[in-house]
C-alpha cells in the first residue's frame, strides 16, 4: 500500500450520514443539513439538452480537453458575466471541479513540495496535495479576516519551498469571499515568488449581494477552476472546467488525455444549455431562494447561541462556532443527530488546526425544513 | 512544473488525427481506423434508461463507490457470465476504466516503485505509474507468446523492487488473450512475491470464439478493472468499475471520495440497463459484426504484405508489422494518410522497445469502409 494513503482521511460526516440513514430506515424523520449540493434538480433546459444529445447519439468520446463549442461557451460566460476576455483554448473541460483540482496538482506538485492552504477549507484540497506526495501547509485563519488569507497572513505563513497557494472564494465551509483587492494582492505575492495560485471559484454565482470577482481579472498565470455542479445545479453529471495558464496547457492536455481520456459527453452537451437566458432565469431564482434561506438561518442560529462571527456572503454554508454547547463538535453532531434528527457536518472535516470548535450548516433544504430544524434544536434545549 | 510531466507523452496518433481533420475540412474522404471505440451508438435500452433517469431527476451525487444497485448488478454479471461469486461490496464504480486505473495506481504505487508492464501495451498504463512517480518497467514481449507475458518471460523480467504487474487480456493494441492457465500462473507468481496484479478486462465480451476467463477465477487479491465503454458501448458516458481486494477497499474508498466525489449519476442509472436480456441481444449482435470485420481484415492485410504474427482473438484491433514497407511506422502512417486518406495508429503509441515496426488497425468502422481502406492501400501500391 502506498504511504500516501495514510494521509488521506475519510470525510467525518460519512459516519454521521450512515447513522442518519439507519435512523431513516427505522422511520425517523431526518433533516439533512450536511449536504454540499443544491437540493434543486438540474434546470429543465439543461436536462432537456442532455436528453436530446442522447437521442441524437452523442455517446462517443469528445476531445480530451472537451468540446470546442463548450469551451467557447465558457469563454462567452467570462465575457458576459465578468467582462473578461479568456481565450477558449485556455479553458479545459474536466470531470467535475475535482478533475480540475487533480490536473492542477498533478502538474504543479511533486514529492515534498509544500502547498499553502487556508484552514478551515475544503478537505479534498489537502488530500490532492497528498495524492502527489506533497506537503499541505494548513494555515489557521481567523474570523478577523473572514477565515480567508489577507496579505499579512500570507506573508507570515509563506515558505520559499511552497510551490502553490490554494484559495477558494466563496469558501467551503465558511461561505466567505476574499475582497477583490486582497485577492489581487495574494496572487501578486505568490507569483512574484515563482509559485502558482490555484483559485477555486466553484461557488461563483451563489453570491448574495455584490457579484464575485474572478482571479482572472488579476493574472493570466493563475489556475482558476470552476464547476457546473453548484450554481448550475449539475452535481451528479460530474462536469467542471479550469482556466489554465498558457505555459501549462500542453502538460495539462497530456495528463488529461492519459488519466481521463475525456469528460462525459452527455454532460458536455447538456452543459451547452447552461448559459441560455432561460436557464439563467431559473438559476437566478434559485440564488434568490438561497439568499432567503441564509437570511433566515443565520439569525436563527445566532439566536440559538451559535457564534457566527462572519455573516457568509456566498455558497450555501454557515460555519458556526458551537463552543457554547460543547468542547467536541463531532460529539455534538452525534448528539443532535440522535436527539433531534438534524444532520450537520463537524468542523473536523474542514480544519486541522481547530477541528472541535465549529460545525457547518448547509442550507440545501427548503425553508420549511430549516425552520423545523431550528425548532427541534430549540426544543432540545440549545437556547 | 512537476518533473513527472516530462515523462507523460501525448498520444502520437493525435498529430495524425489533427492532420486528418484538416484534410476532411478540405473535402477529403477519410477512413478512420485509428479510433479506440466502437462505432455503434450506446444500445437503445441503456440510452432510454439514462433519459428516464434524467426525467426522474436523478442528477444528484451518488455514494463515492457508486449506486449499491449498480454494484449488485455488476456482481450479478460475474455470476451470470463467469459463474463467479463476487461480493458487491468489493465492486467499486469508477469514472471510466481510467478512474479504476487511477485508484489502483494511487493506492499501490509510490515514488520509485517499479511496475512491470507488457510492451506493447496500453500507453496510459505507464503514464499512470509516472503520475505517482513510479518507474514503469516495459518488458518487450514477442509474437511467440502472443505479445503477452508467460511465466518464463515474467520470471526473467521480475525485480524484487516491483510492487505490481499490469496485464490486459484481451490486449490493446494486439487483441490477444492470456491463456487461462498462464493467467493463473502469472498471478500466483506475483502474489507469492507480495506484489499485486492489476488486470485490465475492459475488452471482455469482445472476444471471438471462446469466452475470456476473469482473473477473479484465480485470486481475490488481484485488482480487476472493467468498463462500460467497449463491450457495452458507453465510451462517452465515462463509467467503469474495479473489483478491489478486501484489504484495499477502505483506502480505495477514501481516495475515491476525495478525488472523484462520485461517478456520473446519469451514467450509473443508464448502466443499470446494460445487463438486461434486450441489451445483451444487441451487444451479442455487435460482437458478431466485429468478428466478421476481423475475419475480413486480417487476411486482407496479410494479403497486402503486413505481417500479423498472431491472429487477434479479441478487442477490435490488429497489430501489424509493417517492416516490409518502412523502417519508421510513424512516417508510414503519415504517408498513407496523405496518399490514401486512411488513418491508423503508429506503434510508437504502444511500444517503447520497438516503436517503429508496427501499426495498429482498429476495425471500428463498417465493413464497406474497411473494404474501401484495403482497396486504397492496394491502389497505393502496398501489394
Amino acid at each position: 500500500m502506498a504511504d500516501r494513503v495514510k494521509h488521506i482521511a475519510p470525510f467525518h460526516v460519512m459516519a454521521l450520514l450512515a447513522r442518519a440513514r439507519a435512523m431513516e430506515a427505522d422511520g425517523r424523520d431526518i433533516v439533512h443539513m450536511e449536504i454540499g449540493e443544491p437540493d434543486f434538480p438540474t434546470p429543465e433546459p439543461i436536462v432537456r439538452a442532455g436528453q436530446q444529445a442522447l437521442a441524437g447519439g452523442a455517446t462517443h468520446y469528445t476531445p480530451a480537453l472537451g468540446l470546442p463549442e463548450l469551451r467557447r461557451a465558457i469563454s462567452g460566460h467570462y465575457r458576459d458575466c465578468y467582462g473578461l476576455k479568456v481565450p477558449w483554448q485556455r479553458i479545459v473541460v474536466t470531470p467535475g471541479g475535482s478533475g480540475a483540482l487533480l490536473l492542477a496538482t498533478a502538474v504543479l506538485v511533486q514529492s515534498g513540495d509544500e502547498v499553502i492552504l487556508p484552514d478551515p477549507g475544503y478537505p479534498c484540497n489537502r488530500h490532492f496535495v497528498r495524492l502527489f506526495d506533497g506537503v499541505p501547509v494548513n494555515v489557521a485563519l481567523t474570523a478577523q479576516t473572514g477565515f480567508q488569507f489577507d496579505l499579512p497572513a500570507l506573508q507570515r505563513s509563506w515558505r520559499d519551498s511552497a510551490v502553490a497557494l490554494m484559495l477558494a472564494s466563496p469558501s467551503n465551509p465558511t461561505g466567505t469571499l476574499i475582497a477583490p483587492d486582497v485577492l489581487g494582492q495574494l496572487i501578486e505575492f505568490v507569483e512574484a515568488r515563482g509559485a502558482r495560485a490555484i483559485v477555486d471559484e466553484i461557488y461563483h454565482g451563489l453570491v448574495y449581494g455584490a457579484d464575485a470577482v474572478s482571479a482572472l481579472s488579476f493574472s493570466d498565470n493563475t489556475f482558476v477552476l470552476n464547476s457546473f455542479s453548484k450554481y448550475f445545479g449539475m452535481t451528479g453529471w460530474r462536469l467542471g472546467w479550469m482556466v489554465v495558464p498558457e505555459p501549462y496547457l500542453d502538460a495539462v492536455e497530456r495528463v488529461a488525455q492519459n488519466i481521463f481520456l475525456a469528460p462525459s459527453t452527455p454532460a458536455q452537451y447538456a452543459a451547452l444549455a447552461a448559459f441560455s437566458a432561460q436557464t439563467r432565469e431559473i438559476l437566478e431564482e434559485r440564488r434568490r431562494i438561497f439568499a432567503e434561506r441564509r437570511d433566515f438561518l443565520v439569525p436563527a442560529l445566532r439566536d440559538l447561541g451559535f457564534d457566527i462571527p462572519v455573516t457568509p456572503s456566498g455558497a450555501f454554508y454557515i460555519y458556526a462556532d458551537c463552543s457554547k454547547f460543547t468542547r467536541d463538535s463531532f460529539q455534538f453532531c452525534e448528539d443532535i443527530l440522535e436527539k433531534t434528527g438534524v444532520v450537520i457536518t463537524p468542523g473536523a472535516d474542514f480544519s486541522v488546526a481547530d477541528p472541535k470548535r465549529y460545525v457547518r450548516f448547509a442550507y440545501t433544504t427548503d425553508k420549511q425544513r430549516l425552520e423545523e430544524a431550528v425548532a427541534r434544536l430549540r426544543a432540545y434545549g440549545l437556547s
